[in-house]
């Protein structure tokens, strides 16, 4: 696995790699990888000859009261993970490299970032969309994979994919999830012992949710309310939202019909840590 | 000279010929072509393999009050055009091509977009990043060519360039005059046989203004205002701004250093028809 730091090496290496007709897969992560980033890499491995897995704590995501400087970081596990996993190329630049003193740059994405978690993080979509970006100019990918966890950030990458016409396939991998349910993520180390029991009610309640829409149930505020009885009863559990919307317009739904294709998602905050989980469903 | 209308077929035909190792240079325009134009399509000729001159009327960066309806456009004669000095594909997509109903994202750059014609025209340069950044996306070129007529474009497409990592060189080619001195603007056909006598005043204030800093004068406000006092003197001429300014971070200068880099530009209204020019100097 080589390991590249500078964007002029990284543009200048996939330029010599496409002249010869490999095709280039990129998984963006901002590291601390788990088994959901793995099987990211896995999927990118069956559609591309090389696969740059990149690797940035991304600062315009986050807000200046969030978690940027105290993000979980393990560079040297990271690389042993990224290997095993089939990453050929591992691109992991500074801030600095990133993003100069005078940087200006950003892209909008309107109505879709200002709902759910955009509702909540009023910048995160506009740094989320703004590093994508760059990353597609800097690995110049045939094929980019990205997790269902971040159900928004999908929707809204593919968006702007479609927009800007970038040409490059997007592909949505499965939410990978512990023995108990939890969907793995970067955040769960900062879980108690408690809260990472309690945490397991939120693939419960989207199973809850799951199976009164499979008994006929069509009502939304009735499904959330079920829901939200559920979580509650965990004293650690405070919740953000929780929402069924149509899974391309993140428009809420009140009543499901035949033929929605509904997203049904959640925040929910275990003492300071804030989980967010989701499941798609055709009606 | 191939002509092509969809996106899908463009991206197509700038793959194989990248995979054949041609250079691709790509010119932007709105059509209407004059010899400012062509003198783009030239500068690219002698930096690529392979030109494509773009002909799209963008309505994302004229406001509902301005000219896009009444826009001048004449494709057989930008056909002829373009052909004659050198293009090689035509790239001609419809609105909707471009922008599909559902469209939701631009380009949005902070400070310089909102002084000078920003400051007049407040959504126009998130219009012109967007459609540039969706033709890079479409013709994957490498070289680009503007004119430095419109010198705020020209700074705020290389900011966009280098802050989203486009792998993309940018040119910017000088302005290129009538005998008389106006700029060549597509928009000088709007003009009344006396506003265009009068508008050859615009030129000659800025030849003023070099004339007064060559003769040692380094009050921007003294500058500026003898451009006036030269400009005002046309009945039809109605000044919208004259403006003195650092040329990479269009800071208003009041005072000239030695080092500068100064963009004076203006724009003057002559009748209902609006145009704009400058000049570049090195104090």
């Amino acid at each position: 696995m080589k390991i590249i730091t500078t964007i002029h090496e990284m543009q200048q290496t996939v330029d010599e790699l496409r002249q010869i007709r490999k095709k280039i897969g990129v998984v963006p992560t901002m590291g601390y990888l788990h088994e959901g980033h793995l099987s990211l890499i896995h999927l990118a491995k069956q559609h591309a000859d090389v696969v740059i897995t990149t690797l940035f704590v991304n600062p315009a995501q986050f807000s200046p009261t969030e978690d940027f400087d105290k993000y979980p970081r393990d560079f040297e596990r990271d690389k042993k993970l990224a290997e095993s996993a089939g990453t050929d190329i591992l691109f992991t630049p500074s801030t600095e490299e990133m993003y100069s003193p005078d940087y200006l740059t950003y892209i909008e994405i309107e109505k879709i970032t200002g709902v759910l978690e955009g509702k909540i993080r009023p910048t995160h979509f506009r740094g989320v969309t703004t590093v994508v970006a760059k990353l597609f100019n800097i690995t110049k990918p045939d094929v980019a994979v990205f997790g269902q966890k971040d159900a928004q950030q999908a929707i809204v990458i593919q968006q702007m994919v479609r927009d800007l016409n970038f040409d490059v396939r997007i592909m949505i991998a499965p939410i990978v999830r512990e023995s108990e349910g939890l969907a793995m993520s970067s955040r769960n180390v900062y879980l108690s012992e408690v809260e990472r029991k309690e945490s397991v009610v939120l693939h419960q309640s989207l199973q809850l949710a799951k199976k009164l829409i499979e008994h006929g149930e069509r009502n939304c505020s009735l499904i959330i309310s079920e829901m939200k009885k559920l979580i509650s009863a965990n004293l650690s559990a405070k919740i953000d939202y929780i929402s069924i919307t149509e899974a391309e317009t993140l428009e809420e739904l009140s009543v499901l019909q035949d033929g929605n294709q509904a997203l049904i998602s959640l925040a929910v905050r275990f003492g300071t840590t804030r989980l967010i989980d989701n499941i798609l469903l055709t009606i």
